[in-house]
């Protein structure tokens, strides 16, 4: 029975390795190269440890820290899709259950369901660990693109107001003084580049 | 005072992100490239969540998942030491302390205690949380060399013997039934290389 449960569970962590290799449009900060997914996950999940005193509404850690560790493992199977790129959400949000399935699927029955729980919550984004956890997802990729000059604002040419969009109304909901903060340096970049 | 406070929560979690930076021994799955300590931090906390079920005593998981996602930051510092590299461990314990105060010294000052408390417990790997914060961190590196045709083990000329003193002890300490099920493969991947 351990074995079989071992072999489950490694299965599954030795499956989600293939999360260093996708891609996200964001450079880490010295522009050397793009960041991929399995080391975005990590640093969220510290962004989330160390700015939780900020959640509009009471949260656990805890649990914000485990989802944000799981929240892009689907990307495995469905590529991760920039928020400054036109697409079909729908269709994305397809690809993303069905690695969900598959993905989660390969750990042991009653851990794949609690780990799916998780991911549906951060993926809806009503509670306020979800809300939370979706908030701090959106802010680090701000500090990468200040830090490494432009980032994916210069490659799809985005402006000021389109980061206010689809950027500031999430991170508000959870983490509004974190916004202010970080909104009054990316407006001093804009002003400056 | 919010603003004061966030101005040294992202100084420190900027200066994070240099940890993607920093290349282990280890390549990942696909033996594309070596894998760095930042996407190793994000791995062996999803390792410590999947098989917490497997310590030795009774843990904290969340607790553990925090250690592991700040034991490796003294790296932008100290660099990464590969376990099977010769070294002298008591002057890079002193880098490493020193990496420490500087890293974590960026914080809030409460914030600065906390976070370097749960650092300085890891290290000393005493209590039930550390231990097996540890087994886990020595762990993953097999999976990752195995599936990579023999990684690390390779450039360091390792025998199954040395695995079983440099990592098997202190996996078993922290989570037995996760060695002896890994040390069979491990067995067997020898046996056919």
């Amino acid at each position: 029975m351990t074995n079989e449960t071992l072999a489950r569970q490694f299965a599954f962590l030795e499956e989600a390795d293939k999360l260093k290799n996708i891609l996200r449009a964001t450079p880490i900060h010295d522009n050397s190269r793009r960041e991929n997914s399995a080391e975005h996950s990590w640093h969220v999940a510290l962004y989330a440890l160390v700015l939780s005193e900020h959640a509009t509404d009471e949260i656990d850690v805890s649990r914000v820290i485990k989802m944000l560790l799981l929240h892009d493992l689907v990307e495995i199977d469905a590529g991760d899709m920039p928020i400054h790129e036109a697409h079909d959400v729908e269709a994305q949000a397809v690809k993303e259950r069905a690695a969900a399935d598959r993905i989660f699927g390969l750990l042991p029955p009653a851990q794949c369901a609690e780990f799916r729980a998780l991911w549906d919550e951060f993926e809806a984004a009503e509670t306020p660990d979800a809300v939370f956890a979706k908030s701090i997802d959106r802010v680090q990729p701000l500090a990468l693109n200040m830090a490494s000059g432009g980032g994916s604002w210069r490659d799809y040419d985005v402006t000021l107001e389109q980061i206010d969009t689809r950027v500031g109304a999430k991170v508000t909901r959870g983490a509004p003084a974190v916004w202010t903060y970080i909104r009054d340096r990316v407006a001093r970049f804009f002003a400056a580049n």
